[in-house]
């Protein structure tokens, strides 16, 4: 069976979300960051780049969100959740995945993890003053030229859109109103109707 | 035909290279950096971001390394680039891909491209000063737990070669010593010697 290693609040619940919807069979499994679990020799010999999400498979571990969304999606076929045999429209799929890895997700990180890029603490201060305008921008490209609507892709749900879903679920804690962006806040509330992302979210409140 | 559009010293040589190993029929256009051409409106056409590469396909526009990587290794399948048929290999070559976009690459920028993510002048210098230590760690953790060897991926030479070797090339600049990681530096040397990438280079040098 499945193993995903999560922690509520991070870039995890994209790859939650995405099991829950292919239905797989799978656990999953706090890792309590506020308590530096993800520093300890336990979890460094599951993922040695101390994050979260890491999905462990009878295979071997996998890391990355976009990595393991194509992964969900590649193994979990009947799902279709991606376009796995079409070379363009799933490296289309894999590029909104791949913007939202590395720009989206580091513009955001500038806030609570300045730490990583500078030892400064007035770099680390300085550095939170610019995510409400970086995030704005990436939203409003994604609001005009990337999100088809009402799905990521288009008509077709893919997992492109639980992770949206995740990293559009920052906006208010980064500084951004997300009503400047109605195809973005229409997404965000579709997805929380989906059954899939009831249950998840249901297990994450659990704790 | 494909065209990329490449800049010289950036990570748009990783899509080059594979492109060549493919053996796809394919222009490459430069779009120069120092002139500000990827803000003009004509770039902005091709890639809203600003960004190379960009790859222009019969049908629209590939951004994201990673993307752009995947999508040449699935449209040339004689080429033999990646395991696209087995869900676990693919998504463990993807994950190497996805840290180097997310996580290295995003190391290397903090030193020429700190404005992204501060206004401050100090605080731009204070990320350049960490850019050594940060780029030894990821180099230290791709000689150690990443890279199998000869190749990213073990025997099989793969999309995630040209890429490692892009950003490999990038350490001395970053201030970081190559010779600290022997695994990473007889891949760089082997990487230089096919056929491919002296072809690419030898692309770039003519200008």
């Amino acid at each position: 069976m499945l193993k995903l290693y999560v922690a509520p609040g991070s870039c995890s619940l994209a790859s939650h979300i995405a099991l829950e919807e292919a239905g797989a069979p799978y656990a999953a499994e706090r890792v309590d960051l506020s308590r530096g679990a993800q520093h300890q020799p336990e979890f460094l010999a599951i993922n040695p780049k101390s994050r979260v999400p890491a999905l462990a498979t009878d295979r071997g571990i996998l890391t990355e969100t976009p990595s393991i969304l194509a992964y969900i999606a590649h193994a979990f076929p009947e799902a279709d959740l991606a376009p796995m045999d079409d070379a363009f429209e799933f490296a289309r799929l894999q590029s909104f995945n791949s913007y939202l890895c590395s720009t989206v997700h580091v513009a955001h990180a500038h806030r609570p993890r300045g730490s990583r890029w500078s030892d400064d603490p007035e770099a680390i201060e300085s550095m939170k003053l610019k995510v409400p305008k970086n995030m704005g921008d990436c939203f409003a490209l994604i609001e005009t030229k990337m999100l088809a609507g009402p799905w990521v892709m288009g008509d077709r749900y893919t997992i492109a859109d639980p992770y949206l879903f995740t990293i559009a679920g920052w906006l208010e804690s980064d500084g951004v109103d997300p009503a400047r962006f109605p195809k973005v806040l229409d997404h965000r509330n579709r997805m929380a109707e989906r059954p899939a992302v009831k249950r998840v979210m249901e297990w994450l409140r659990a704790g």
